[in-house]
């Protein structure tokens, strides 16, 4: 069976009620077990659990045989370029802690791959309760740039340890807090702060005179379509205040 | 029911031949469960699936409220200075990656209550297959000394972090490979390096002068015993080839 990510998430929702759902990490050894109460291995098993959930449900799929880059899952095996779906998960008493990707290992793959842009991320918002229960309390599918936002000095929110840009990391999307930093409204202006990033990160910076008409290139002969990209400093002021 | 520390061990290795039990983490959500294939999570459970087994044997016993500290359990309720016990657990197919206390912590704590120096170390050495499951490889009983080393220019295995002392790290105790630093013998020579570590470590060096007879006092008050320290110098060439 075939389903889109979309789809997945409807089922999810829908189907299976997954906000009346109650998890539980367990361990098993000799004869005794235990509810494990850790809630930080939470974030990395919904990956897992989605998958035993496509199985369940015989939906066709193909895990990335690469765990370490996105995306998790293939779900038209016959084509790896589309309907490409990431998992993520987070503790949602908290912010969101997980990693959207290494940012020059991003920019480079966005070259090489630009359909990795309509990757959609299926995210949990989960909660585990002092007696070890798991709880989804919200669940999003979401497009990168939709995730994503700057942070003061960078056009993306990054990890820096040490002035080395590392990860990229989300923003929190779904609150309308006192946040000085907006997530993105389109592809265009994500790929804009993206192309920025490239110029400021001593990393890439080498990089940037070519990085855009590369990726521009690239994105045409997969989708056929010009985009066309705002300067990062026309269109900095939407998302930062 | 009262059991020590050995009594423990000895129960765990006999009567529930632990070397022959299979393990496993699941995760239940909805109605789909997966094993969990994540190794890094079973060095912390171990210390939660033993007090499951302590309740489920009716073993007397207290945690500690203050998780943060050791021990992980006092074995005898009605005093809480002897009796204590510590759970540890690694990937056997690795080195001991655990932690035996921060150094900082530790140092102090010894001059408070000397009795921590005797706590037992219950070790598991598990392996997580393939298939996620869960294997008790080697358990080993140990005194705190049994388990620590020197290293390079330290008398202690410590985690240094921008010059900064933060964990004492464990030897690698059961193996005769081709190491230059030995585990310590006795008590009285693990005393004298945490002695010297204090000297050497920054943070501590200015308390050099009073920590060793501050802490043979202590032991002395507690022991009724009277303690003789050898200096660092005098049997370093034991413990570093």
């Amino acid at each position: 069976m075939k389903l889109t990510a979309n789809d997945v998430f409807d089922r999810l929702l829908q189907d299976d009620k997954i906000y009346d759902a109650k998890g539980q990490i367990r361990f098993y050894l000799g004869n005794v077990d235990i509810i494990v109460k850790q809630r930080d291995v939470v974030g990395n098993i919904m990956q897992e659990w989605l998958e035993g959930w496509l199985k369940k449900n015989g939906v066709d799929y193909a895990p990335n045989p690469n765990s370490q880059m996105p995306p998790d899952f293939y779900l038209n095996p016959d084509n790896l370029k589309d309907d490409l779906l990431e998992v993520k998960a987070f503790n949602y008493n908290a912010t969101p802690g997980f990693d959207i990707a290494d940012f020059n290992a991003y920019q480079s793959e966005l070259i090489e791959k630009p359909y990795m842009l309509n990757s959609k991320y299926l995210i949990f918002g989960y909660v585990m309760q002092e007696d070890g229960y798991v709880v989804i309390k919200k669940m999003w599918l979401k497009n990168v740039w939709e995730i994503c936002r700057p942070m003061a000095n960078w056009p993306l929110n990054l990890q820096i340890k040490d002035k080395v840009v590392h990860k990229i990391r989300p923003a929190k999307w779904y609150s309308k807090g006192k946040t000085k930093f907006l997530p993105f409204e389109c592809l265009e202006d994500f790929v804009s702060a993206v192309n920025e990033t490239v110029y400021q990160n001593p990393k890439t910076h080498a990089e940037f005179g070519e990085w855009l008409p590369k990726f521009l290139k690239s994105y045409r002969k997969h989708y056929r379509r010009n985009l066309v990209i705002p300067r990062w400093e026309e269109i900095k002021t939407k998302y930062v205040l």
